[in-house]
């Protein structure tokens, strides 16, 4: 039995503390990565081109790092919720205080966390150590401004898998230190989920117990590093962002034909942001397709769907929103979302879900387990 | 209003000639690709390494053309199906003869569409003359060999879409002289389908009312020149096998999202052996996505889904096998299974689907439809 497979039991005996927990909320940082300066040594400073000495906004050749996000397509809608930027005129969504406001007192979300916007491309970098430097630092940083500014939010550390040792030994410091931190966000790359490369993350995350989470990096298929998509590169944004939830199937595809969840029984991973309707496809056809094709990967001794339910949670943003609501409840049914599905708005994104209307969409008898039950189990006493 | 979406109303008035059709039946050369000596001028033959001077059961350094297709998976359960073997011990599936006593006398088949297996990799050829000179050769030996052994059969005929000019002019050739070729086989490649690169072949396709057929190539990923897999290249067949249909949904999305349906209202497409667990997902984040981002798209004149039920067919090998069958039947509502899905076995290989066992799995009320009346719609007269 794993650890999650154990936590149903628990919960049912100790009421839920929250009424409604968000699982994807992103800081966005008002002055850009140069906000990590603090955080940094000189040597690190002059390293990245984040030093006192340069003119970020020099425009010509780049000086400063960046981190990869997606440069080639157009979001005619804005990515960024043109509402959710604060009195002082910040970016949207880079005011801790007014996220607090709009976003948790209008919604009556109890616990937010936080998953950072800028460095959901770090695993297109290149350099693994310009990767690792900079995610210390922005857990640092998140520490200090977001964390500390209500008590209602909670931090996803992130970490670069290009390093898995150095991504290994973060984890271990920084959720060791600081118990606001309830999950490791591991930016995707261009290397598939289940593959022996990241097993020192895994164990470091098992071992305490923080589930690992995935969300879109903005720029699939773009960067040479990063994931690219099936049988192309897509031309416009609705393609890429239509198509984006392949890269979690194939992750999904991976962590399981690996036999990843039998080696480390108490990973717990969350898919965020990857889409929900893909689901069944990928279920039936793993299930079947193992049966078949067991010789090949005999360390699977379950059914791959019972590694799914067992280990693996999803958030609800971008909810599906089939024509007939019955259609959206059978989906509900075929993900058992009633352990395996948790509330997200993606705010201050675009296409943000509003709980009071996206939870309306799910059948009544489930609708507690994924507005904030789920969400207990998975993060644990951190959360 | 559509071709396909006129022919309902046609069908309707007119019973249909056939019980059963299958759609996807892979013909397999005895001699391999040798078979196509007849069929090619001796220069054509020298350029290819096909020429008799060669040994073609040499082993050392390749010197005879072959078609890209895995050569890195192990499918322990084996590619074809061994009883498929005719009595004189060629390769399973390569009797005419005996493929047509097992499979259509077995299974009371009227039509079977034949999809070269030899051919699927086609698209991931380096050389745009090769392929076609392949092509052309190939479409000739199938109407030789497999069209004139059993009136039962009919063809698909094979272009590479490499060099679009010369695919159009071999479809205008080979299905204006030939009314057995009843498809166009479009082997994929690294450029996505709705690509205006393709044009010149859905034209072609489009004038002859011929649908584009769509196969996996059974080596996505592997070759720098076939379809990539989201996230990374899959370690183990089973793997692949079982991420293989996101090949199908990135297709699907470019085709709608290029506006093809809109330039092309005669154009007809079959996604062969791609799956149908994922056509709900696809749609809903089409006609979401489409809807919030329209401005990019502004040719895109009605919901996405709409162009794919009234432009796209899918075939039920492999049939979605989840443990609930009411499950597959919310599938076909969505999917609008009525008059989207045709069937197919895809004899010979292994994942072989017995129309006894799959055809019940379906809502009642569908099974003539899928099991020819939508392919006689797909098809017409040639049929």
């Amino acid at each position: 039995m794993t650890e999650l497979a154990d936590r149903p039991a628990e919960a049912a005996a100790v009421p839920t503390r929250y009424r409604l927990v968000d699982c994807d909320v992103h800081p966005i940082m008002k002055g850009g990565l140069a906000e990590l300066r603090p955080y940094l040594s000189r040597a690190e400073q002059r390293r990245l081109g984040l030093d006192e000495r340069r003119n970020l906004t020099t425009t010509g050749h780049r000086e400063a790092v960046s981190i990869p996000r997606n440069t080639v397509y157009v979001n005619q809608a804005g990515v960024l919720r043109d509402d959710a930027r604060a009195e002082d005129g910040s970016a949207p969504g880079a005011d801790p205080a007014h996220t607090a406001r709009q976003l948790l007192d209008g919604n009556g979300i109890d616990r937010a966390v936080l998953i950072g916007g800028e460095v959901l491309g770090l695993g297109a970098m290149p350099d693994p150590d310009a990767a690792a430097i900079i995610a210390a630092a922005y857990n640092q940083w998140l520490a200090d401004t977001w964390l500390s500014a209500d008590e209602r939010y909670r931090g996803t550390l992130v970490v670069g898998a290009q390093d898995p040792q150095q991504a290994a030994a973060e984890i271990r410091r920084r959720a060791g230190a600081d118990e606001r931190f309830v999950a490791v966000l591991l930016p995707l790359t261009d290397r598939l989920l289940g593959e022996r490369h990241h097993y020192p993350i895994f164990e470091a995350a098992a071992e305490l117990g923080l589930p690992i989470t995935l969300h879109p990096n903005s720029g699939e298929g773009i960067f040479r590093t990063s994931p690219s998509m099936a049988a192309g590169t897509p031309t416009y944004y609705v393609e890429w962002h239509t198509g984006l939830s392949q890269v979690f199937q194939a992750t999904l595809i991976s962590l399981v034909c690996q036999g990843v969840f039998e080696r480390f029984p108490g990973l717990k991973v969350v898919l965020t942001e990857g889409g929900l309707g893909w689901i069944p496809d990928v279920l039936w056809r793993l299930d079947k397709n193992v049966k078949g094709l067991r010789d090949e990967v005999p360390w699977i001794r379950r059914l791959p769907s019972e590694y799914v339910f067992d280990h693996v949670r999803f958030t609800t943003q971008p909810l599906p929103e089939p024509k007939r609501r019955s259609h959206l409840h059978v989906l509900c049914e075929i993900a058992q979302a009633e352990r395996t599905l948790m509330f997200s708005s993606d705010y201050p994104h675009w296409d943000f879900d509003d709980p009071r209307h996206a939870l309306t969409q799910l059948p009544a008898e489930i609708r507690s387990r994924v507005q904030s039950e789920n969400a207990v189990e998975t993060y644990g006493d951190r959360l």
